[in-house]
C-alpha cells in the first residue's frame, strides 16, 4: 500500500499548472535587471505571475513584493516595529512580537488594538480562523491563501503575507503584501529590485509556479472544491472518535480551515504517534515541527490554554485537495490500531 | 539568424545537469522541517547538494548556509559590520560598507585592514580578480565561482558568498560560507532552518539545481573548459579593436574572468550600444544595469579613475561556456557596423 501524505499544512505537492509553469521558465534565459530582449522576457514572465497572484488574492500588482517565502516577508513587515501578538503566531510572527495577546481555549485571539496588532488569518496548528478586526498592521495568511476565499482587500489588513508551496506552488517563495501608499525598509540592500523594497535578482522559476499555483488554487476556492475536503475532515474526526475516549478535536467549535484537524489523545504523545504513523506509511505532524528534527510542544496550544501535557499530545491531521474519503478512513483505522495497541501497553 | 547571448555575466542560461536535477525536485512533496518520511527525503536531498557544492568549492558542509542569492548572503556577513570597501563592489556589498578604499586604474584595490574589509574575487563588469590577502573579511565569489578554480578553503577570506545564477544554476538562490567557528545573527528568524542561520523553508527545487550546477562548473574548471573562452574573449577584442580607433579594454593588462570584455569606445555611449547590439539580434550590457530598466553609469568604472564620460562609454561583453569563435567574429562584425554608422553620424 502506498504512503499516504496527510501534512499538507507542512507543505503540499506542486499543483500541475504550477509544475508545468516552472518547467516552462527553466527555458528562460534573461535577468529580469537586463534590458536587453532576454531581460525584458523575463520581466514579463515576473510581472505575468504578479498579475495572476494579485488576481488571485484580491491586491493590486504594486501592493505586492516578491520575497524568499514567508519568513522573509514576515521580517519585512514586522521588524523593528514591536508589535503585539498572541502566542498562536507562527514562529516567523512572534519573533518579532510582543507576544502579549490571549487566545482563549477555542484559539480566537482579543485584539485591543489593531493597528499595533499582528493576527494571523487562520492557525497552521489547529485551522481556526480569526475575525479579524480592521486595521490589523500585519496578518499572516499563509494557511489560509488558497484554502478559503481570503483576499487582502476584503481583509482589513494593512499587510499580510503569503507563502507558495502551501498552496501548491514551490518552496522558497512568497509574498509581502502592504497596502498602497505604505512602506518598508528593505531588508535586502544594493538593487532597485521590487520598486526598491527587496534587492536581489528574482527567483524567476519560482515565481513562474508562485502565479500558476496562486491562479488554480483561488480557482479551486471558487469552485467549492474545499467543501468536500471538510466534509472528509468531519469524517475523520468521527472515525477518529469511534473507539478512543477523552479526545479533544481544538478549536472543533471554531470556524476552522476545512483541511485541518488537530486532536489531543490523553496519554499518547503527539510525537510517538508522529512516528507510529510515519512507520505505518502515513505522514502527519505533531503540534508543531522545528527544522531540528525534534518535535517541540505546541505554544500556539499552551497559549490557549492547554497544558503542557496536553499539548504534548496532539497530532495534526492536514488534508489535500486529493485526499479522499477512503484515505481518511484507511488512515482513522490505521490510528485506532496503534491507539489500542498503545493504550494496552500503557495500562 | 537567431538571437547571440553575450551577457553570462548577468545570468547564464541553466546547465543541462540543473535542469534535470530540479525537474527531478519538483516532485519531492516533504517539507525539511517535517519529521516523517517525506520530511527525511527532502532532507537528503537539500544535504546532497550542500555536499556537492562544498566539494565544489572547497568548503565544509557546516560552512554553508542557503540563502535566497547573494544579495541575502551579503546582508548576513555584512550588516552592522562597518567594513571597509573599495568602489568596485557590487551595490550589494557597498550598501553595508564605507567605500574608502582605492581601486587604481587596472582595477586592483590596495587593501590595508584585512579583517574589516570586504574585497571582490572577481568584478562583473571588467572581470579583473584581485590578489586576496589572507584574512578579508568578507568576500564576494559571485563571478568567480565556477569560472576560474576558486575555492573558499584556499581563498583566506573569513567569509563569501555566491550566487547559482552565475554558474548554470537557478537565480534566487545562493550561500553564504563562512569559516568554521564564526557566526552571523540570523537575518530571518522564527525556524531553525540552516542551523539556526536563516529560518524559513528551504528553496529546495533551487537548491537541487544549485548543487548540480555547482558540481558540474567545478568540473568544467578543471577540465579547463574556460581556456577556450578565453581565447574568443581575446579575439572579440582583437576583432573589435580592427578599425576602430581609441578602444579602452579596460584591465586587459590584469588577470581576468577568462570570458569578461570590458570595452570602453569614445563617442558612443553604451547604453546606445547596448540598445542597437539588441535590435540587431545580441544581448550585451553596459557597465552596469539596475532593475528600474535604465542603466546608469557604472560606479567600478569611476572609482577605477576612468571619467564618467569614460564610464558611460563602456559596454560588456560577458561569454558562456557555449559561446563560440563564429559567435564572437559574428558579434563583432555587427558591432564595427554599428560602430561605423554611429561615428557617420556623429561626425
Amino acid at each position: 500500500m502506498s504512503r499516504l501524505y496527510l501534512d499538507h499544512n507542512a507543505t503540499t505537492p506542486l499543483r500541475a499548472e504550477a509544475r508545468r509553469a516552472m518547467i516552462d521558465a527553466l527555458d528562460v534565459v534573461g535577468n529580469p535587471s537586463s534590458v536587453h530582449a532576454e531581460g525584458r522576457a523575463a520581466v514579463a514572465l515576473k510581472e505575468q505571475a504578479r498579475a495572476k497572484i494579485a488576481t488571485a488574492f484580491g491586491a493590486e500588482e504594486a501592493e505586492i513584493v516578491f520575497t524568499s517565502g514567508a519568513t522573509e516577508a514576515a521580517a519585512m513587515a514586522l521588524a523593528g516595529r514591536g508589535l503585539d501578538c498572541a502566542g498562536v503566531e507562527h514562529d516567523c510572527v512572534s519573533a518579532w512580537c510582543h507576544p502579549v495577546l490571549k487566545a482563549d481555549r477555542s484559539g480566537r485571539v482579543a485584539v485591543n488594538a489593531p493597528e499595533r496588532t499582528a493576527l494571523q488569518v487562520a492557525n497552521s496548528e489547529t485551522g481556526v480562523i480569526q475575525d479579524l478586526p480592521l486595521g490589523i498592521a500585519v496578518s499572516d495568511a499563509v494557511q489560509a491563501a488558497g484554502k478559503i476565499a481570503w483576499r487582502f482587500d476584503q481583509s482589513g489588513a494593512q499587510m499580510a503575507f503569503i507563502s507558495a508551496h502551501k498552496f501548491g506552488g514551490p518552496k522558497g517563495i512568497g509574498a509581502l503584501i502592504l497596502r498602497r501608499g505604505l512602506e518598508v525598509a528593505a531588508f535586502l540592500k544594493g538593487g532597485g529590485q521590487e520598486m526598491g523594497r527587496r534587492a536581489g535578482t528574482e527567483n524567476l522559476i519560482a515565481i513562474a509556479g508562485f502565479g500558476a499555483a496562486a491562479e488554480t488554487a483561488a480557482r479551486d476556492v471558487t469552485l467549492g472544491r474545499w467543501e468536500e475536503i471538510a466534509e472528509f475532515r468531519n469524517i475523520l474526526e468521527t472515525a477518529l472518535e469511534a473507539g478512543s475516549d477523552g479526545l479533544i478535536f481544538v478549536g472543533m467549535d471554531e470556524e476552522r480551515l476545512p483541511n485541518t484537524s488537530c486532536v489531543i489523545t490523553p496519554g499518547w504523545e503527539g510525537a510517538t504517534q508522529v512516528m507510529q504513523m510515519d512507520l505505518a506509511g502515513y505522514a502527519v505532524s505533531a503540534g508543531s515541527a522545528c527544522s531540528s528534527g525534534k518535535v517541540k510542544t505546541s505554544a500556539a496550544l499552551r497559549s490557549m490554554g492547554f497544558s503542557a501535557s496536553e499539548a504534548g499530545q496532539a497530532m495534526r491531521v492536514s488534508l489535500g485537495l486529493e485526499t479522499t474519503k477512503e484515505d481518511v478512513l484507511r488512515f482513522a483505522d490505521a490510528w485506532r490500531v496503534k491507539r489500542k495497541r498503545h493504550g494496552q501497553r500503557a495500562a
